[in-house]
């Protein structure tokens, strides 16, 4: 009998059950109680003000759809060894811990050099000497070391348990009911064939509804123009922060870890020791820090933080094609002259980029569906599947921010 | 044709509309926006993750079911002039105002001597002088000096809009199922008689129904164990904090609004003219200057704070009777030794005290009911009416909490 | 490896699962195939437009809170056999399969001498011939005679299934929202102590919430005047019919087998052998003769047949004492006057009655609640429970139902 | 005030509030009570169980969205007269009334000659002479001779309330989420321009959304092909009728109404003299005349009729291309052996065809997109319209139906 069993309330799927003393553990060690602090979806929430559910909870649900996946899974005549199901549920819970506050805004400003599931697997390591190698087989699976492929692509794949949650969960707390996908529908159409993930046959419509509901919300909610707009605010006030450190201004962030990391000297990697520094980082901090540097001499710092804090955001308009010279010349020089600065300065006021889908990593994996007769196809080679060819195609835009006087 | 139409998601109601310039302009204010940085049910995340909903989402919520109650009420016939319709709107949306971070914990440490509702009012009226009396009609709403009284039970009543959405939008981020509350019925039953709010008699049921939901939520989510036990923790981080500063020892919060108060001299009052510093405290201050004091020399303040970030909180156990003072010496006597800590020092890792429901000010006003011959009877004396007698007890709890070493 | 598997789609629970090859025989027999035409809440749908869903819809809801129920008790360490647990999905999926058309009403005036409970098992006991005793356990838990007595109080008891999926469904399909009970909550605290079924301690506001859910639909919907009237009206109608053929008036059902049940002589009581014939009887075979009937010579008849067929219904009052003489004296030699009828003839277009609760046995069982510390309590007797005390008391309501002309 | 005011719960919607004495009167006519008795979506429910809707549920949800949309469009500024208002509602409230039982299967075996549509406009009409013209605007917009546009497009067109309503509707009750529409977020969206429908260009997102819903309902729910058989063999029960009725077999259908439409002379064509008679059909005169005709001497005919009460349907397959020649001799082969029938009546076993949506009637109209700048496209035409184009494509698929013995 189970000694250990803990009922979480969750909106999204009514209750998560934890009935492992080292599940328990886990979700209880500071490393992961820091993702708490963290919003899942950064500043989206200034836009679709439900949307402030953190990274903890996102992992808590995927960890959820992982424990049904498996079972299902089983349920199917699949071996799944006691030791692989921990070591799968442990892989879901911990693969994103290695983000930190505005994971994709920041990963470069803050913490250069390293990317955020590099450090989830720092954490991973960790955890897995102070508990005397117990995650081991989570940690063979998350690197797809493990033999059986199929767990490894549960944890990252097309179909795995972490973009199920996030695009469901960012979906129920934004409010875009375009975004819904029919998980549930999904999970029980699973299944395993030569070591792979595969999806039946008859799962063929509810794959494409969850292609179209991804790209619904890749464009209508992670491709945000104001959201977009936000978050590079948000980096060019880290960028002036460290220009004026660099430049022997004394400048304060609210927090010593946040310091630290700002007054690392330009060119610096991130090493291994510095881990426990960084997860004593979480939004609070930068939010903090923001609020503070509205009163800092610094002219550029201040008003790019006071924008944030009260929501004056850049004005930022999307399309398709890169925006022109002559578009961005014009409004720097009118810029330039209202706020009393230099062409070089007023780069924190105008300037444009290009916005792909960091969310999504498009590689070269499939959606395997396995027919009744036998035959796997991927879900684009399928006949008469409405919306595979158009949804391969990435999505990219060209924005342009600008500030508002 | 309205020149203004914005539509707001939320997971709650669909969507939110704003058709009126000044409710946009209200809402893009400084003071209401920093209402994104303050959760509207405090540390209640620490156990129901999904509740990280914030007050300003709340009151986004009371304002839509305002138009909705509005409209209603009209529809039957009663008349509402435009300017009673925006004044409503407008109290509705700045009803929570003044609360400050943690609020119900934090009123009586960090601020002194004022009720959230004074400070309310004190941003209303600043509002009102910067948009030249177009708040008038609110205030008097908001005060009950409108000679429309049902308007005044809209934003402060037994069936007030406000409660109506944190009951529904507390159990929705809670994923509490027990604590939903058919709100559509019971707006499409409000009525007005003799100047007053009134339930149509077929509504009776759902009336019932909803203050068995507000009983529950109140029982199972408000005084929930471990939630008063975070709270009561960050009471003591306060409190330790100004007695060290009251000692002369030195102590930064992270931020200068928080400092300020922090560094009030005992017994100080807040005056009006502090409202634009307490306007800049929100969640932020608080959890990053628990986060840094995680280092501070003081071995009392440094746990605790190393406690609320790591979530090891106090053991807390609720009943209906006080603790005996042998239970709480014997608990000290223990503390203290494997603390190292004078008896004095044990009172902020063991006591005990007395929850009841904070949120619900307990009056004397009724929920009437107008039955389809003309009468009026208050809920509670409706014949055969299930839980109106239980129903109107107040609750109490008495609790201890003790560090768990 | 599971040889059948099969999903029905859900608007409740999302998906149903058949894995076993015995349920999907017993799902696709004639027996329990014609429960699709017979509608769970008889005439309800005439108030409530959605209420159509249907006996064969109900139990295999019911059915799939069986398995939920059961796979939650067998993880918290309680021994339930492959057999048993078959043994008490067949029983669930069969207890209401005894159920004629407009069973409530119709069960004394069509066939007469038997509950549908009795009819269930003797349809239990032809099946299991057919399947040469694979029932066995399925009736003995049906009956009560198998030693694990918690199975039976999952299909007949104060938590069972039965009453959790028609609470559920009947609240859904008709759209009452204030009769939504958190079923997933209640199952996930079901645990069994001493061979009883039990609640977890920490379950009990769901109990508390459920009691007042299953009182709310009782009151508004199972007790709707208009519903009531509607029932009694048809009841009426078949009275009628038998008066008429019991006269020697020749009256043809539109069906033989509806023909066959209204020919039967005064004071027939039913016998197995009629099985096969009451097997044929739906909704479809009454209302057909109801339609058919609006042309029939006799004007009470068809007069009742036409009243139904355009929803012409009697005017119900309900109330809590009897109606007095006078009242219905009064309305009677109104009737009679207008319809052109003899006093007792007007019986059928002005009468009273006594409406109470049938599909809620109050028998002594409990709900125990089961405390962390070991003891066990009935609900009723729970410190604090809110609502125990008048959920226990039975509802009865006095009608009166007269033509409005 | 409004002195009419009724209030019907909907699972769908919540409520739906009728506050005008015509809309109510209609409601309560017989003409429009009799949809009751007419399942939405015919034999579905023999697939997905809680698809028993009634075509009446499904006509008050379309009035319900009507009303919203009305509502919405008004508030943009559009002028809608209440005379117009009540015309729209009225006119979507009855657009179905035509309907008979089985509609899309029985319409050319029962009633020959006259599509549904035409008879909705007659029992208008009718209804137009008993309620003295007070239906004029309703008629005019319905038969699109009024001159707003728009407000037939409501009725009648790519996004009309009456697709909008069947779409949800019957996504919630068979329980297939992959069928969701966003309806509130498209009815906000909805404006008009040039007297046309066009949707603003922010609900771009929300069709394409509503597209793939649709498309995957035709799929997964309209082309069922279990569906499909059962319909198919409904039909071939009344050709059968028919065959044996013309070659002089004594066959009585269960009522009057439907035996006198079966007893029409080959070839005749429906009169409006027949809408009285035609008016008293509904889905329980075929069904007990299918349970009836079971015990039918002809083999064939009880044969069929059995298999449809007993759930035991023709095998079906569908495909992309016609079946072969071959496949189907050899089947009539194998069948007209093992039942003992001529090559001509095996044709009652197994045959082929070919389905498309006719729920769908695909023509030349678009779904106009209105551009902030004031422009207009086709949505088909839109830049980065994800799946326009392969939506347009009509859905049709190849059959073939066989009995298994």
């Amino acid at each position: 009998m189970n000694t250990v069993r803990k009922i979480i309330n969750d909106p999204v799927y009514g209750f998560i059950t934890i009935d492992h003393p080292l599940i328990l553990q886990i979700i209880s060690h500071p490393y992961y109680q820091r993702l708490r602090n963290i919003h899942q979806m950064a500043f989206a929430y200034l836009v679709y003000p439900g949307a402030v559910h953190s990274r903890l909870h996102h992992s808590l649900g995927a960890y959820h759809l992982m424990c049904t996946a498996l079972a299902e899974i089983k349920g199917k005549g699949i071996e799944i060894t006691p030791e692989e199901e921990l070591g799968a549920k442990l892989a879901i819970l911990l693969h994103d811990i290695g983000h930190g506050p505005f994971s994709h805004a920041l990963e470069s400003e803050v913490i250069a050099g390293v990317h955020h599931e590099t450090l989830s697997l720092l954490f991973m390591e960790r955890l897995n000497q102070e508990f005397n190698g117990a995650l081991d087989t989570a940690i063979a699976i998350f690197t797809n070391k493990h033999p059986k492929y199929f767990l490894h692509q549960l944890i990252s794949g097309q179909l795995d348990m972490d973009r199920l949650d996030y695009l469901i969960r960012d979906s129920f707390f934004t409010g875009v009911a375009e975004g819904v996908v029919g998980y549930d529908r999904i999970i029980k159409m699973l299944t395993v064939k030569d070591n792979q993930l595969m999806v039946e046959e008859k799962g063929i419509y509810s794959i494409e509804k969850f292609l179209v509901s991804r790209r619904l919300m890749y464009v209508q909610v992670y491709l945000h123009k104001t959201v977009i707009g936000a978050e590079m605010m948000l980096i060019k006030v880290i960028r002036r922060a460290k220009e004026l450190i660099a430049g022997g201004v004394t400048l304060m962030a609210a927090s010593p870890a946040f310091n630290f990391f700002l007054h690392q000297p330009p060119g610096s990697i991130f090493t291994p020791d510095q881990l426990d520094t960084f997860c004593q980082l979480d939004d609070h901090d930068i939010m903090t820090s923001v609020k503070n540097w509205m009163a800092h001499p610094d002219k550029i710092l201040s008003l790019l933080c006071r924008s944030i804090t009260e929501r004056k955001l850049y004005k930022t308009t999307l399309q398709n094609e890169p925006f022109s010279h002559a578009t961005v010349a014009e409004k720097t020089l009118s810029l330039a002259t209202s706020l009393g600065l230099t062409a070089q300065e007023t780069g924190y006021f105008v300037f444009t980029g290009e916005a792909s889908i960091t969310t999504y990593n498009v590689d070269d994996e499939r959606i395997n569906i396995l027919f009744k007769n036998g035959a796997v196809k991927d879900i684009s080679q399928v006949d008469n599947a409405l919306i595979s060819r158009n949804i391969e195609s990435t999505i990219k835009k060209y924005y342009i921010c600008y500030w508002r006087h």
